[in-house]
């Protein structure tokens, strides 16, 4: 680990010819990482049903931690306490943590309730006001009150690598006029989370701050979004809020919408995509880095991704292993995987398993998942040193 | 694998000398077993929670697949078609099934029924007569007949290297006339099952067939049963119906009042046995090889082996990682295991995982608990070869 040193690095290393695409490296005092990226998601400190070990197998390069859900349990005193969050699971690779907003509004953001006359009623469990937002805890029902400042504490504490500004992700759907109120107080955030990124040191590597741009659905706001934020001195930028709309266009235009006021010399970060269509439409649209709970998700429920060979646009590249018409399957998942998973079972014995709801079912899944869209973006990744993105893209996608 | 010749061998290599130890060599056509050795049970195809490869980590060299679980799901034919019980779940290794009879009766001894009254009344789900047993699947409520025929059929489809003869294991308590009458038909069913385990082969290898002693708390009973299993053409023996009683003393019991009728020259296997101390208990019994749930079934619940630097016969060698104490707790779950587990994470991990629920706290904890009590039994194993079996046992158990 590199010490009393500016860890954090950004290099661009090619440019595609056409489209935004890039290669680039992050360096981060727990290692490098090789853009464009996926971010598998471990909320808890885990990556649900996989190990450090399986990660590297996957060629995993970095991880995702959840501010809020750690700050709950085990909270980010033990965390610190135990060398961070990467020490702490044993992972010895760079990871980022959010900045526990993105949970607040949308696990806290309405609650059933009794009333006195025994009717249920819906209660307001988030309170959002410009000094912060206090909530009550998905687990338990205590209360809670996350700031910018709380938010960054929190976060140097679980000390990931890269962290980021605290936001109000607005749900959808959302007016113009609560977007844009959302969207200024997401601005106001973002300087206060600068300048508190700068008072406390809990461990001995720097902590890259990326600011996060809103704005929703609308054009103007994205726009305003980015210009504000691509001007502040943060080190990256991420865009947030493109997960909660309904379509996949509207998270598209709320990349074309920022992308020209993005600043060229920092890495981008696209928060909560993942699908198989997604990670070509982000990666040619400039983005660096993109995280999704998506594989282990997915695995959990049986649905596994597969090759050109079976799957495609219709399919999502998907089949789902609960299917009867599995049951006598004797091949592989996905025929060219060079997975664990792929190199040792069947599609037969992997049916039987989730039909028996058996604990392998959903490890052998989440695996193969796991290592196929890092494999993918891998992949991706080779397209653009050798300059044939766009045909590999054509390969997968038609 | 062999083909067309006799798979089966059986060879003494070494016998203890102040004990009834013995070490031996079981070879069958998926491969050795090298004895004592722990037999780790996976019920479905499938050790809850762990690979093939986790399995080769902890030195498994044999696994245990249960005929009833098995019969109703996937069915033996699908597990014929895929190549038998080994290669079905990628365990390119020895297997063993039992003869469905234990899991019967006690799966399906008594079922809960509403009475037209509205009552609820208990009804005998299992019928039990000479020829065989009808049952209730716990699954969906379906009728099934299992009878000696049958369950040789089923276990030659499912193409495991060791089979047992099907049996019936008396409930504890029962009396000494139904245990009797159990026994009885237990002898008839030997003979049965012998005769048709010459009928039909599915698989290329062979299939060896161990009889069964019954005979419950009685004496008179183990020692009629022991001579008469002994005296037949059988492979191996098992000792049955020990797990079923109420204390450890008991079935002790059950192994003294049997060994002095048990032919020295053909393997024994003692049924459903392997909490630490059992395990030195049974080995220096004379017994050859042992199956439990024991390591994944106490992993799911968080409940860990520990070496004797904290573990003892009290403690019964184990921690509960759920207790608060090992929340903030660096050290690994045990100090001298060299398991990948106990080499990567804190006991503080492990324990925020089982608070949190998270898939991995189960995994982690089985896969230790595996590869620890392989571990010992490969450690007695040498001792065993080192002439220093006792001043091992007294190590561990004082």
């Amino acid at each position: 680990m590199i010490k009393n040193a500016k860890d954090f690095k950004f290099e661009i290393l090619k440019k595609d010819k056409k489209t935004k695409a890039r290669l680039s490296r992050i360096t981060t005092a727990h290692g490098i990482i090789e853009t464009p990226a996926f971010v598998p998601v471990g909320t808890k400190a885990t990556v649900k049903g996989l190990t450090p070990q399986d990660l590297n197998e996957a060629e995993v390069q970095i991880l995702f931690g959840n501010t809020y859900h750690l700050h709950l349990r085990p909270g980010e005193d033990v965390v610190k306490d135990f060398g961070g969050l990467a020490k702490f699971m044993s992972w010895n690779k760079p990871t980022i943590t959010d900045s526990g907003g993105f949970q607040v509004f949308s696990l806290g953001q309405l609650k059933l309730k009794l009333t006195q006359e025994g009717e249920c009623t819906e209660v307001k469990a988030v309170n959002i006001k410009d000094e912060g937002v206090t909530f009550r805890s998905h687990m338990d029902g205590s209360k809670h009150l996350f700031t910018p400042e709380i938010s960054i504490d929190i976060q140097k504490k679980l000390g990931a690598d890269l962290i980021l500004a605290f936001d109000e992700c607005a749900p959808h759907p959302s007016t113009h006029d609560y977007t844009k109120e959302a969207m200024e107080r997401t601005h106001k955030w973002a300087l206060r989370s600068l300048k508190a990124s700068k008072i406390k040191q809990y461990h001995p590597w720097q902590q890259a701050l990326y600011g996060i741009i809103q704005g929703g659905i609308y054009k103007n706001l994205r726009e305003e979004s980015a210009k504000f934020i691509s001007k502040l001195d943060f080190d990256g930028i991420a865009i947030g809020g493109v997960s909660v709309g309904e379509s996949k266009a509207e998270m598209r235009q709320a990349i074309d919408w920022s992308y020209p006021f993005l600043p060229e010399d920092k890495p981008r970060h696209l928060l909560g995509i993942g699908e198989i269509d997604d990670i070509f439409d982000v990666i040619e649209r400039g983005m660096d880095t993109f995280d999704c709970v998506i594989p282990t998700r997915f695995g959990r429920y049986g649905i596994v991704f597969v090759d050109p060979s079976v799957g495609n646009l219709e399919n999502r590249f998907r089949i789902d292993l609960n299917k009867t018409i599995f049951a006598k399957d004797k091949n592989p998942i996905s025929k060219d995987c060079k997975c664990y998973v792929c190199q040792n079972f069947t599609r037969g014995y992997t049916h039987h398993l989730f039909r028996a709801q058996e604990l392998l079912a959903y490890r052998l899944a989440s695996y193969h998942n796991m290592f196929f869209v890092n494999n993918l973006v891998k992949q991706i990744r080779q397209s653009l040193r050798d300059d044939n993105f766009g045909e590999m893209k054509k390969s997968w996608l038609g």
